[in-house]
């Protein structure tokens, strides 16, 4: 009963900055919604009121009168346990994170590849291939393990839902495996056994399709919500990346896609002919690309992180938003391309060096990415969404741009319970 | 007794990568001198040992049984205490940032200023000015109270020296008062008086550089360490700065000059002709500074963080470290063109955008750095320097550029105890 969790009630007050994402008559900040002096009421894991931080009081005092006399009819407990305080001493409360794009289950680190990179020397080693063979090779538990790692860190820097993608296994048995263990931390699992042709396939890669959308997809649909696949040079040809988004469609789940990454591919126009929900990295786009994108209701997900990690052009945010397409932010947190899990980094760079306002970067992170997974219960601080909180060592949200690599994450609630 | 600080001995073991800064015979990493497998030991805050963590137990048997004798004879506190044994499970041990340029006295932020600086837009406030009416609207407690948070803040991000500048007071009192504060929680306190002039001086700036190199320091001087100016088109002229400088070294303190930031000032020639100790910024050399400082003492100190956060291009650390010249990373740390306190963020950022191997970077944030503060006790980790360590959750330094973002720093200590 120490927070507002499971049962508890709980009240956040003293926020100088609240963001909602939920504009209003009143607020500030556009799409942001923010209120000042504000506070926040939690029940139940729910948000259940939102308003300036004088109202509360008169706000409660009604509701706890009602609940009392609901509680004395039916059973007690809400009664006895009454309305924790939390003063948040003058700082700002976003909404937690939302990651909508990470590939968290695999073995190995590829440190030795991004230092030779960055010494600018070729590195002859296998690139995804060398993190498959060292997937295969871990057990369950030591992937476990590892996974664990990562979402206390995710948790620890405030982002408090996030996808998991598979296609570090790249047969049936190993994939369904990544599936699974994806699962025991998320509901947002993506199945992407099509993220390379596994080199046991290198010179029969249709072959290798067929095994994506037959027993591979059989075995990890029922793990899964999402398929994604990597249309790309090098990956999958759009021919071989309709099959896959197609077959796994009819087997019930939704559809993302990485695409646009290293050149013009079809990646985007096949997202929007099929209704993805993402695409994602959309860093080299035609005019063509952009326009289709603003048309439709799939989401431009930007990955400041892999652009980052392998010295590339980043991708344009400014345009995409200017052009209208709902942008989101992802981590893409993978051990070969982009091995942060930090969001604020991901809005620090966006910043810098992809044209977004603060707002924009951070409303990109938070309702960008529920909108990227299709989630209406994250994403915003209104009533009746997931009491899912991220309190700010800092009065603003522009403190996350302005303030790069400081840690800022002082405090985080998922459905109403800290955990940060 | 807990840890290797005051009176105490401790031995810290399971390094899997031990970055020493002291290359030797059998050592990794160049400059770097890597110990794989390494073990420390840290007795009364200093380091007295490095070496494979094998020989560890050999080497403390018989130094244990030497020191049991002396301790007979005269006290007996280590012989009861023995020596603490930390086994750090597998991850790397670097020596402690050494951040040899930061701005940390001030009220106040700029946060609006640089949401509007993102959006592209105008800003019509004060700059530094604007600083300066807020630091010397400031109590005394309001600003230590500031300033103690950033402490906080650059240990928990694993700095464990670090110099503060003053620079926002400009008046002889306020002045006094900001290098009294500094000097509260470091040694390395820099008199910049000289940072811009006051608006009250704005059109007779020579008689503020009369009261710069007179009365006011002669009041700093006692409380600082170094004399620093910012030698800038709208800043101070180099013949005001070679004033400035040389009134401070007359009166007993090392040189710093800023220069070089906004376009070829005479900052570099000015800093090594007065064999300055580092001059900061540099990120427009012309071929004769590169050479100038090639041939000198002077540390060239980049400043990765501004250049994030102005959106302007970036010092070219390559050319430096190819021309022979010794390069330190600072964070430069202020409210208005770089508030970042984070070292390893300006590691990344230096690897991504400024040329640098992330040994170089790890280096130059940690010995290079020590080099520019003229300290031979910090930076490196080897017999008779100041146990001040990191330990890092992750295996090696690479990790700091290869995770952005990502809070790695999992513990620190500072003359042998843990302050974060
Ligand atoms: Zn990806
Ligand atoms: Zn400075």
């Amino acid at each position: 009963m120490s927070d507002g969790g499971a049962a508890g009630r709980m009240l956040l007050t003293g926020i100088a900055e609240l963001v909602t994402n939920d504009p209003a008559p009143g607020r500030d900040g556009g799409p942001l919604g923010i209120v000042r002096d504000a506070a926040v009421l939690v029940e139940d894991g729910l948000v259940t009121w939102v308003g300036p931080a004088t109202h509360a009081t008169e706000r409660l005092a009604p509701r706890h009168e009602r609940e009392d006399r609901r509680e004395a009819e039916e059973h007690r407990t809400l009664w006895d346990a009454d309305v924790e305080v939390v003063d948040v001493g003058a700082r700002a409360i976003i909404p937690g994170f939302v990651d909508s794009h990470t590939h968290l289950v695999f073995g190995g680190d590829r440190a030795e590849e991004f230092a030779a990179r960055m010494a600018g020397r070729r590195y002859e080693a296998g690139g995804i291939r060398s993190t498959v063979a060292a997937t295969r090779a871990a057990t369950d538990d030591e992937l476990r393990a590892r996974l664990a790692g990562f979402v206390a860190e995710l948790h620890s820097q405030g982002t408090t839902t996030f996808e998991v993608k598979s296609g570090y296994g790249l047969s049936v048995a190993d994939e369904e495996r990544l599936v699974g263990l994806a699962r025991e931390v998320t509901e947002e699992v993506t199945f992407l056994g099509a993220h390379v042709v596994p080199a046991e396939y290198a010179d029969r890669p249709d072959e290798y399709v067929d095994l994506v959308v037959g027993e591979m997809l059989a075995a990890c649909a029922p793990h899964s919500r999402w398929v994604d696949v990597f249309c790309e040079r090098g990956a999958f040809t759009p021919e071989q990346s309709r099959r896959v988004l197609r077959a796994g469609a009819a087997a019930g789940l939704g559809v993302r896609v990485h695409g646009n990454q290293l050149g013009e591919g079809g990646g985007v126009g096949l997202a929007v002919e099929l209704g993805a929900a993402s695409v994602d990295h959309c860093t080299y786009l035609s005019d063509a690309d952009v326009a289709a994108l603003a048309a439709s209701d799939t989401v431009a997900t930007l990955l400041p992180g892999v652009e980052f990690s392998t010295r590339q052009p980043y991708p344009d945010a400014r345009r995409l938003i200017d052009a209208g397409v709902t942008v989101a932010l992802a981590s893409d947190c993978n051990p070969g391309s982009s091995f942060t899990s930090s969001m604020p980094f991901c809005i620090a760079v966006a910043v810098r060096d992809m044209g977004m306002t603060p707002a924009e970067a951070v409303w990109a992170s938070t309702a960008g990415g529920a909108v990227a997974l299709r989630r209406t219960d994250v994403g915003a601080v209104r009533p009746g969404a997931r009491a899912d909180l991220l309190l700010l060592d800092a009065p603003s949200h522009v403190h996350l741009a302005y303030r790069p690599g400081v840690p800022l994450v002082a405090r985080v609630w998922k459905d109403g319970a800290a955990i940060a």
